[in-house]
């Protein structure tokens, strides 16, 4: 059985090191973007992924296909049409310095996707799963459009949808946010949200939580879970715990609140490799743990300890195996050279 | 007294050596433009010189006006917007495998820039020269009626203008660039063209040249000068003569027709080290030998040389004084080490 | 329809640029090997390719994969045993000084295949072609063995065959190698030699021409290319043909001989960028062609301009396209940038 | 207004990563000095600056203005001579093991500088404040009667002179430092130094405080600082406060005494990046506080702030906006990527 | 006096920074092996030192002698010989991912040494101590008896014998290393071993610690002292300790026991540059400490010092002075800069 | 027997690949230096050399004397003291554009070496052979002296002695140069020079020859080598003959002058990876070769073919072997890869 995920999947560019954008010569490139960053996670746990996109006919596009396909996705239903490659620009961060992503995003040929443009039977054909993030919608009305069509046909196909909410401030307001993705929610099995998200998208607040002062909230998240369930009727709902000590030093947990239980997991303190993708990897690694029928409490530790290992993992990413993850659940993170 | 440069700069990214970009997994990034080139080229020579742009208000704005004034160019006149900065992905090639330049540059800054966006008078203010290169009318309308405001308030300073056709498919039809360069051509002293863009641009052929075979009829360029200052009234025309035997090994030469006289320089046979900007070195040499007072000859024999030696110069910026360019100039191309 | 490749793909070590064993400080690494080689190079030209062989379950197998993968190749039947990954070391040559490659491939998982290893019939389901070199028999009897039933197993497919001599010193004598590739001639088709396997293979040679000399002899091959037609029985040979001016630069052409007529490429005069896996690209070429129903002539012209490209590309791998190959058939080799 | 620094700036040559000097092949090249980092500090910050210095008028000596220039720096009063630059190695240090600074200085075309080689009232034509440091008059004794000039003139322009002790064992002994600069000290407004410097350079000690410990004592500092305005009558007198952990860790704060109040700031608990010209930054933080009009309390924070974000960017120059330097003081240390 | 140390030394290489085997597209490449690691290390604390081994004799080999010779080994003793280097590939961990190191060390020349290839007595002559780890007798019969053939010529000559236990399990099993280990203990004078290693070769267990825990019980360890020299009649056993938070933070201590009194080191806080060779440079730091003439606590103290300062150098080689180890001994452990 | 060469060794900071002093942001690292070129060369070959010079005690003395020990040179007589190491900065040319060569050697702790520094009859002890050049006295009065020195306890020892007379401009005058270089000649068994330092240093001329043109007159170097000899009773001369087309491509050959025959090597044309070093590397061939027993026509071709070889590596040191050179001699230079 398959899983698909849909989304936009750019050039990453980041300078060497801890260089700034206005001091390097050069950016290391990568991709990544959120759809395509759980494809490849869950081609490294093993699970055949389908990753649906439009790139551009040229080079960059053939070396965007060439990396996904490295990584085992199956690019059968990327498009290419003339036009141009999204790139994001990351300066990594240090200490009391926050990392800086600059998006250069618009105009791109997934951007411009419209619905009819893929045929979703087949695409879903064999499909148990269906994963996409908030970010995909907000590309624009006809990529929202055309989102709502891969619902329908993943429903269609009885694949489980998942949603990540990954509110992105600079694609759309969030009035228009709340409006959208409030029209998804319907087709969404299972939502995951980090600390803000919800509250940004749909004005649902954790009490008692500042998320620049790195302290959480465990009961304000429960009830965050609990009215996401209520107003729009999802089965399970994930939230990730970020305390952000520095940019070089974060704490990581997450919960899974499946309608009744509220499962909470283990928190990691983290030195930070590169943060970007934490989230992703923490969906992939639920989605994982799901259709590998791990139950609420081992799915939310495998997903949490999978973006734990994320953040020692350079690029969006995330290069792990279900046996690495399963020895930092197992209770390793000890760091011992393994020989 | 100034020199006045306007046009779009962009980001450079390269991968390193002689790598593809389907192979890399990094870039090399530095900035570039006709214009931009020409600006750094003349200050490399001496020259004060302003260089006119947009520029986005982010990070990679601030890179570039960095890179500009590391050069010495007068970057007062550089507006910065929010959008986007024009990229453009430069492939090395070798041997026969050609070189290849991706442009991602539609929608950025410099590209809707509008008449009225600069105070042209404060910019001639003292100028003694204006240049431009056909690529800035085709970035669009209104940046074609900008360049021509900047031609209208030159010549008011009493500036000699330069144009550098440099044709460039990607962006207009020979058709469109015909229009529009020929009504620029009024304000245009001094014309420079490569071996095709005359006949790109105007339709004037020199007749018995087949670029892609890397031969080149001294006879046929004679006539293209003469049709160009015929129909347009310019003083001088100045073609440059590449003959390329592959991707690594050029011959370069160029010539000068002043209305009566026609200058061949001597003959270079290059190593290529980054052949990119070699068209802009040449034109900023003219202009630096020209305002300098030298005739036609040694003007033409300096531009070649600042050329010759830009080839074997990375990036678009050629980085090389006037004390180098009169060694070669003077006979010295053994290339013997300078201890 | 499908083309299937069988041999041993290793990892590639190189110190980057000039540098020599004795100085370097760090590899690049790559991976490549023969038929490796030419199953990317036909995945790049379209071709569906399936590449057979054996890699160890570590993560340097995993990451040989994933460049396999990364080009298109089907890896399915790749199998993964406990065991080492065979390395090469390689030197970049220049001038004077040639290009120097330590093998360390001994006991590898490839070279420990065993028949039965692979269900053939499944390998070759819907293939139209098979293709091999002398170095996988050469890796030892039982992978000779292999090779062997491969070979049948494409027969009963209805698969044509080609090998390519390769002949290795390294890894067998002359005497065993003759023995060995004789016993497969019968299942050969279409023969590939460079200008001294056939000699050191089977003995046969091309009189009046010295290798270290630099200097070809076209009667001498054709005169090869009979006898291996004659004593063999094999439907067509080709040889390619490399002047070694310099570890810089080389002189390359080639030719098919169909058992009746010889058809001789254009020669190219070349600048080095990467000379191995150049004659494996010239193989890649040749049955990219005519299983496109390509005719002699027009056949080693497009293998010989796709192995000239593959001199100009860092690593095995010719990352070259159909489109970028016709081009250089149809004469332009100029290298004149691309924008 | 413009502010006017003077001192040396040197190359700085250090090993990548955390290469030893006795390991590395290679190194990255920056520029830096104390004065030159306030320099450009202050022109990220936003202010008009100009640096004074002599430099080499070779090739070094040039691609060191081009990068004074590039951050903004008014380059019009660097001196260019025959002679060479000044450089610095520096081996960047982790956990335990300490960074290491080999300086290799003498003889540069700074430290021969004469009185009477600048028109010092040119050079404060319009200037609000002169900065330098205690490295500068250690360098030579006509180099510590140009000092004096400049305090001299940057007086007779009605400027505020800001000096930061910055003792240098290496160039001088606390006797000769303590002469030179008590002569100095009659010019000074603001005063600012190190845990360390008021002790080596004017016996005056911060009792009850172990440097090598990483502990300090406020009570103590506010000693020092009244003793230094009591001695020398400066008006305002800034404390750096840093508690060194480890090579990898220190902790950071600061504070300033008006000749009344003691303002004392946050203090913050650092990953070190580079911990080169985190003194500089502090100095040019203050001063872009002071010259903004920000009180006490609101200016000590922006000066730590700015110099605890130049611990985590590479190079002596701290390449960060007054905005980012707000945010930080602000309360957002987190480190939260932004998007 | 000389040192003589004997064993394998192997290329190393390790992604560029945090890169994983699987995303890598180059290797740094330098050496290192037990043995050879201790040799290096003694050197550069003044020691004249002998390392025997086989290497192959092609450029890798030479390039293997090179960088012994580099930091002023004797390799009068290496032979050199047909066939193999063994080489590991080493991935850098950090936070709760680990350290991986894959071996490829099978068939190299160090493997197939065989009693014999030595005239140990010219090894020996004037030699006061001789080295070994249990990395040696573990690359097989004939390298074991090798193994005990120096013991005994060291023993002839006088010297001191000390043998790191170092327990590989993917060398040999539990059993056969307690054999053979057995074996060698009558000739050993001081025993080095780190948490596991008395357990896993001699059944000999530190009650109440769990390593994966990061936990350590000094009671313990005083046992297992007490049962090694009981058991085997070595002089002296000294035992690292580490405690491993995290791949980027470890803890580190050490203890000797001579027999009658138990001298605990201070406890070292560490930041990781490169864990791999921490044991040797204990091993290393305690040679030079004895040979010196240090007693118990100074040695114990000056060993864990140098350790402590090996995990943030790059490679195995522990490149520091004994003037560096000493003032970290001396207590100035806070990093600050040495200007 | 061993061979002695005496001079400054610096270290040689050069941008990475064709990049130009004011554009690079890192320098590569090597040392290197006349005489110790030779040396290095000299023990590639195989024989037993010793370096004399001067190297401060940091951190960067130590790191060249491992870089010399890396090579397998005998560094017991280097002299370690406080004070600075030479350093010169190396741009590498292309095409027209020469490579150019910053000395910052003034003031290194080679120059400030002093009669009496060394013992003499010590260091020549066993030894055949002395070689210095040219650039050795000309770093001031007291180093002139030293080499006197050396060369009386060379002749005194039985040894042979070779000079390279290498003039540079920047060290010192051509009058002071004659001057001290005629008072040495009396020592001097061979003398090597290339085409210019005769005429600069004794002002004997070969007619017909302009050196920046490339071309060469054989008369004209007999000439000059019948002139040294009948001048100083040098036994034996030897010119380089350097033909340079372009800073990319040289053809080298050399000949040799034993008072009665003068052997002429064949000619190499050359594409350059470095050519720092290509005399030294000649003087090392010849020497190597004429203690070898070659004979004249022999001698010059070794001599001639090692430093062909050294213009394909990077870097002073030819790190070539014998039998590469032999195989060159041998007439293969077609640069074939050797597998």
């Amino acid at each position: 059985m398959a899983i698909v995920t849909f989304g936009e999947i750019m050039m990453r560019l980041q300078p060497p090191g801890y260089q700034r954008f206005t001091q390097t010569g050069s950016y290391e490139a990568t991709f990544g973007g959120g759809e395509a960053n759980v494809a490849v996670s869950l081609c490294n746990f093993g699970r055949e992924t389908r990753f649906v996109t439009g790139l551009p006919e040229n080079e960059l596009g053939t070396a965007c296909v060439g990396q996904l396909r490295r990584w085992g996705v199956d690019t059968r239903f990327v498009l290419r049409r003339p036009g141009r490659l999204g790139l994001y620009f990351c300066e990594k961060g240090a200490s009391q310095r926050p990392s800086k992503v600059l998006y250069d995003r618009a105009g791109s040929v997934a951007a411009g996707l419209q619905p009819g443009d893929f045929d979703w039977d087949r695409v879903f054909d064999g499909a148990e799963w269906f994963h996409f993030t908030g970010i995909t919608p907000a590309l624009g009305d006809s990529v929202a459009a055309l989102t709502k069509e891969a619902c329908e046909a993943a429903k269609r196909a009885g694949a489980t949808v998942s949603c990540d909410l990954n509110y992105r401030k600079k694609l759309w307001t969030r009035e228009k946010a709340g409006t959208v993705m409030a029209g998804l929610m319907p087709f969404v099995d299972l939502l995951i949200a980090n600390e803000e998200d919800a509250s940004d998208v749909f004005g649902i607040r954790a009490a008692n939580s500042d998320v620049t002062k790195g302290e959480i909230d465990l009961d304000g998240y429960r009830s965050v879970a609990e009215q996401l369930v209520g107003r729009f009727g999802v089965k399970r709902v994930a939230i990730t715990l970020r305390e952000s000590v520095s940019a070089s030093r974060n704490r990581f947990s997450g919960l899974l609140y499946d309608g009744g239980e509220l499962f909470v997991s283990k928190k990691y303190d983290m030195q930070i490799v590169d943060r970007v993708g934490g989230g992703d990897s923490f969906a992939a690694g639920l989605i994982y743990a799901l259709t590998d029928g791990m139950r609420g409490a081992d799915a939310v530790e495998f997903a949490v300890a999978a973006s734990c290992l994320k953040h020692s993992v350079e690029g969006d990413f995330n290069a792990v195996t279900v046996g690495e993850v399963l020895a930092l659940c197992g209770g390793d993170g000890s760091g011992r050279v393994q020989r």
